[in-house]
């Protein structure tokens, strides 16, 4: 186990395993110059975040070939544990027939009401994960 | 109320009180050329969004005189409730006495081990909040 500054890092598979178990998480783009974070509800779909969003809204605007950050985490404050996982990759704009299919056998619905006909992936070309480990707390896993 | 395709827009009194009442938060930067999103448990003081860092770390670097985003939201799946609040503004690293003795007054202490002895606030230049509405569940608030 490789603990930096208290936060021990994970493997890419633990990383991966995280993220897949995810529900909410955010996206990390860049807005009219400015630096934005917007929670999406999401599913991993052959390894990709994949989330629905308006067509032509100012995020699937953004995020069209750009690459972006996603991050997902999940807090304690009780007892001062949790994890976060931080993936990078290239946002793309799912056209594929066959993707769509499985976004919807994934039940890949928004939380939010209207029309999110668009489906985003980001394939991540990166991807890291730190979890919180404190000494006077034993940890069992 | 303004709702824009099933999200509320919250006014930025609303946006400031979810902010100020949130534990753990992301900040979006850039590292690198690449975007990257890590959590930080925060204090609202004096308005701006105050975290502990590691003097010297990639965190206090990145952000020190950037323009960053800070993100915060809540939500419940079972319901698909929540909100989220964004916040954008320079960061800095706090070297004021009386900002430091505040910081330590607000009992703004990490949740990660190891020495986080740099302080780094954010004052928000530009605040915007959201609530996801649905159209077939009454809401009281």
């Amino acid at each position: 186990m490789i603990v930096d500054q208290g936060l021990e890092l994970l493997s890419e598979e633990e990383s991966r395993t995280l993220l897949a178990g995810g529900e909410v998480g955010r996206v990390g783009i860049t807005l009219g110059a400015l630096p934005a974070i917007f929670p999406v509800n999401y599913r991993v779909i052959d390894g990709a975040i994949t989330f629905r969003t308006a067509p032509g809204s100012k995020l699937s605007a953004a995020v069209a070939g750009e690459v972006v950050a996603f991050e997902v985490d999940d807090y304690e404050a009780a007892d001062r544990s949790g994890w976060s996982v931080l993936a990078v990759g290239r946002a793309e704009v799912v056209a594929d027939a066959d993707m769509i299919l499985k976004a919807k056998a994934a039940h890949l619905e928004p939380y939010v009401d209207g029309a999110r006909t668009a489906i985003v992936r980001i394939a991540p070309t990166f991807i890291s994960g730190r979890r919180l480990v404190h000494a006077s707390v034993p940890r069992g896993d």
